[in-house]
């Protein structure tokens, strides 16, 4: 772990630098796949499937009878857990619901917005070992309470050609609409260009690896909306002598198994928490399961020790977190001040595993400085804003005047004469 | 103009087509132009400045006394409109603003979202012949709504060196912080790379030529988000046997005259109407200054007939225009059920014009069947969603064996040890 002690502002972006990925390498073979799907349809898909997952198909559709032998495999524990978890994500999410907003801007101009869904969506859940249902649960969910009438969820088969069972369940109990086994590359290019089998969206939503995260970015080139721009999992804790070292370790260790990549920091005010939580990271990390991936991204952690608060503020906002823990005597000044951050946790009883789970906020987040500048996955996510506006003669008597002589200046002449025509036409009338 | 009666569904892609744009050639350039101002900021900046504009600047930031000066050439008729152009603006977009929203999802489990401004953002306005003094309030008035601390305004200077003074006098009454004289690809990767003279920022907006379109897709590369992607300006209206035929040839025609590439469509139940709307088309063409540029944009438009309002519905929803004027006996069929538009005007006395400058809506609307997608930009363009959660003691006792659960399947021990050392300290308290 590097210990870094009172850091002067003027080196704070390079000590803060996460790791740069170069994906000028995959990014030919990307173009290369989605070119061959937009021609040949299923029959590249079926090619690529064949070749990546080792799997053919008739049929890529989970069948009816597939998702019930699936909802047979689940233990009654886990399916009270992902229920509770639904609940919460459903209770958070629905409460983000927006009525119309409409005002009378001037006498007879009545305008309004109104969020629509968006009709078709795409979520795309990685296979590999950690079956990510969790993830279902976190799109889905505010898919259908956005009112989504097409919810595809496209995943990759194992070498028996399965979808995890925990996966099909939830996304059975969560309205998915079409549950297709296509995963990688082949699944962003099948919703981006829509196939026999795999239809088209309008946005795609969810994590992957390297080849799916650049795949996602080239779909925006054909039209397709994504729900943002991926990169390696992190969290910032932000600790005084107040905290538990052994909460902290473990909060810093959970970010840290994700993968080698994933960023792990922990900012405080207190050398001795520092110390203290080096060492409980020492001895926690010894008996997990997954502790080769977490110990080398442990090892390109950073502790970074501040004077006071008001510093720390300012570093933790320039570095704008994924996650962002706050264990302080005075959570209230970060809570009030930080301006860029994911999803921010409050409290030695509030582990960011909660919100990657059951509490009910979304853990689909903005990396790698994007808290910056997006939002993580909400309810709007799902919408898009519409405006609607009604003009009555009165209205365009009120503001037909200064459009006139705006557009004009403008040099837009036909503009100007849309309304013209509209006043004449009033005035002849009266 | 293209007149097509009852067209089949399977044919309606192909009618409804877009013009394709061809952006490879360009891209070189840009990319070109971005990597030296990354390299050499505003030496190289000026570089281009020199060779695009044809002037050379000491400093590019504009003065107090030019800001004053130009104020001073504006007429008191166009300050007037301006000032109640922006007073509706305000109100539709403050009226925009959204509270909090906060639940307890379980006992103990306190979730919320809140909308927080984005710090740095920029604004792009061209130059050019029509000086888009408009643009400037549709986007300063709502980033100053939300609180955005630095807004930056780039616009190209002319032959002498100087901004077009409406667009100074409208960054200066929005609250621009900063207001610059530099354009094209060279602003673009100013913005985003930062420079001595040009602040780096998070979000850049605004509309521009396909140089600038390419530009901002490429910003979004290097970590800066963009206010939704370009396409040229298209508006399509349904009109039936109630609506004026010289109201709905204005209309057409306002869109028109943007450029060659805009997009004109008219979908009728009544061919009476079409015939009458043809004919008040080249009637209003005649006397219009920018003919040359309208006429082309009208020999590609398409004049629609269709049996019912049903079909009429569902082709404008496969088309998803930018805008949209409901000219019909009922109308309320359109306006509840329309999935897919970026903003939509109703009745006879809304002609898009108003809606372009102010009737309080925003102008910078999805294009390219990106109404689909993407909503304009509105309040919530400036800020991003971030959510937070406080977890008590008993909280983390309720849904903690949800998250063991959950976490241990997903194959995350490190995640599920967070939750259950908690638990563990608790019963020991207890």
């Amino acid at each position: 772990m590097n210990k870094i002690f009172n850091p002067k502002p003027e080196t704070w972006s390079s000590i803060l630098k996460r790791p740069t990925q170069t994906i000028d390498d995959i990014e030919v073979t990307v173009k290369e796949i989605f070119k061959e799907i937009q021609k040949k349809g299923d029959e590249a898909v079926a090619k690529y499937t064949s070749l990546f997952d080792g799997v053919l198909f008739e049929n890529i559709e989970v069948s009816p009878s597939e998702i019930e032998q699936a909802i047979a495999t689940i233990s009654d524990e886990l399916k009270t857990a992902i229920q509770l978890a639904k609940s919460n994500i459903e209770k958070f999410h629905s409460a983000q619901k927006t009525a119309r907003v409409e005002i009378e801007t001037v006498e007879g101009v009545q305008c309004w917005q109104e969020k629509r869904p968006i009709q078709k969506i795409g979520l795309y859940i990685p296979g590999g070992t950690a079956p990510l249902f969790s993830t279902v649960l976190m799109l889905a969910v505010p898919a259908n309470i956005a009112g989504c009438n097409e919810i595809v969820l496209c995943s990759p088969p194992d070498k028996s050609g399965n979808i995890n069972p925990a996966i099909l369940y939830a996304a059975n109990l969560c309205g998915v609409t079409k549950i297709l086994k296509v995963g990688g590359i082949q699944a962003i290019a099948g919703m981006t260009f829509g196939t026999k089998s795999i239809p088209k969206v309008y946005k795609i939503f969810g994590p992957g690896n390297q080849f799916v995260t650049v795949a996602k970015q080239l779909a925006t080139q054909y039209g397709v909306a994504i729900d943002m721009p991926a990169g390696p999992s992190e969290l910032l804790i932000v600790a005084d002598d107040t905290a538990f070292p052994a909460f902290i370790a473990s909060d810093l260790l959970s970010q840290a198994e994700h993968g080698t990549d994933s960023q792990v920091i922990l900012v405080s005010t207190s050398l001795e928490l520092i110390d203290k939580v080096e060492k409980e990271i020492q001895k926690q990390l010894e008996v997990l399961p997954r502790k080769a991936i977490a110990e080398k991204a442990i090892a390109n952690s950073k502790l970074i020790f501040v004077e006071n608060d008001k510093t720390a503020l300012e570093l933790i906002d320039e570095y704008g977190p994924e996650h962002f823990i706050i264990c302080t005597k005075d959570e209230d000044f970060y809570v009030r001040n930080i301006g860029n951050a994911g999803s921010v946790f409050i409290g030695s009883y509030t582990p960011e595993s909660a919100g990657d789970y059951a509490s009910g906020t979304n853990h689909t987040l903005p990396t790698n400085g994007y808290a910056k500048n997006y939002s993580g996955v909400n309810l709007d996510s799902f919408t898009k804003s519409m405006t609607f506006q009604k003009i009555s003669e009165k209205g365009i008597q009120n503001i037909g005047k200064a459009i006139e002589i705006m557009a004009e200046v403008e040099g837009l002449q036909a503009h100007k004469n849309a309304v013209t025509l509209r006043l004449k036409d009033l005035k002849i009338e009266k």
